[in-house]
């Protein structure tokens, strides 16, 4: 496999630690895990449900009715500045510790981000984290108006950048959205921080990684 | 809203229980519903990020690699031979007790299964359940090769039953697919068996009851 000539990253549990939000969610339950799980879980789900039904809003949105739905499941309760503070959380995610330096080491090659999330959650969540001369590409699906693993989402950075998908590396944490960018024709790996066992989805990742630190350059 | 022509019902999860399949696994495990709870999870996540990549596989094959899935990530050791016993148990799910009371209260009208079942898993679990002369038809997406809540799957009742979808009742214990159901133009009834939080999908359904029993003729 000829090496790439880019990189493209996915946001959330990839470059930005989703659970995060796990500190602003103690000051209202107890349990702020499984908030923090049920929570990412819901918000996965309603993107596929919506873009199946054609029936796109944008992440905020979408990650608003999130937490209310896994708020009201768990029965907590919560003021609506408290559902504020839990929001505004996302804006801020902190990226996992090995971020800024592997994102240093590759930067002789363009870099990029292709993410579901809205264009001001992406803005304010990579300037949050001081990588805004790093990324050469924030690029949201909020442009395609459908979500990951749609291959209209993942035609983007190929337009972006100028480049076939089949010269860039597609990097992922997510292992759905490393077999979505598989499908669509992406050289791919697969971030795996929890060693987790692969989706079965008939597709496999080319590469794979524990922390991002560990890609070839 | 004008009374129905028709009653078109999801199959699992609202005639059929998916986790009767916790019988089958006591044999492998400690802890059969969570089992039961992940391979019903995965195998609706699957069903919906096949639709999204174009990649439809059935059912069957759908069903089998998300039980693969859950076995590897809860670490549970399966032979060949037990992993057939569970599948084998999805073809001869229990319907839930009060099913065939109700649906002999509702034959005035003609009642259907829509379902992502592949039209073999239909065949044999509505005849397990001796529902083979309720249902007058058993239609699987399997035909419209996409699965719910894609609206090419929807279409496919008012086509069989040649009426328009909102002289149809739709009835599902899954509140995602009530919704999907809904966006394509249904009356739609959610059978809310666990007394859950309505999915936030901006759509709710037209009625809910708790059984199948309460449904009005």
């Amino acid at each position: 496999m000829a090496p790439p000539k880019a990189y493209v990253f996915d946001a959330y549990g990839t470059l930005f630690d989703v659970h995060s939000v796990i500190e602003a969610a103690r000051a209202i339950t107890t349990d702020p895990q499984a908030l923090s799980t049920l929570w990412r879980q819901k918000q996965l789900e309603y993107t596929w449900l919506r873009s199946l039904m054609g029936r796109y809003e944008d992440f905020w949105s979408v990650t608003e009715h999130a937490l209310r739905f896994a708020l009201g499941r768990l029965r907590i309760d919560a003021s609506s500045h408290q559902v504020s503070m839990l929001m505004d959380a996302y804006l801020a995610l902190a990226c996992f510790p090995e971020v800024p330096g592997a994102l240093e080491r590759l930067l002789g090659k363009p870099l990029g981000i292709l993410s579901n999330g809205a264009p001001r959650m992406l803005d304010a969540v990579v300037r949050a984290n001081g990588l805004e001369r790093t990324i050469a590409h924030v690029l949201s699906v909020d442009t395609a108006k459908i979500y990951k693993p749609s291959p209209k989402a993942y035609e983007l950075a190929p337009r972006a950048f100028g480049l076939a998908a089949g010269d860039m590396l597609f990097v992922s944490s997510n292992a759905w959205d490393v077999a979505g960018a598989k499908a669509f024709g992406y050289q791919t790996c697969w971030c795996n921080r929890q060693q987790a066992p692969m989706d079965l989805l008939g597709l496999t990742s080319d590469y794979e990684v524990e922390r991002l630190d560990q890609l070839v350059v």
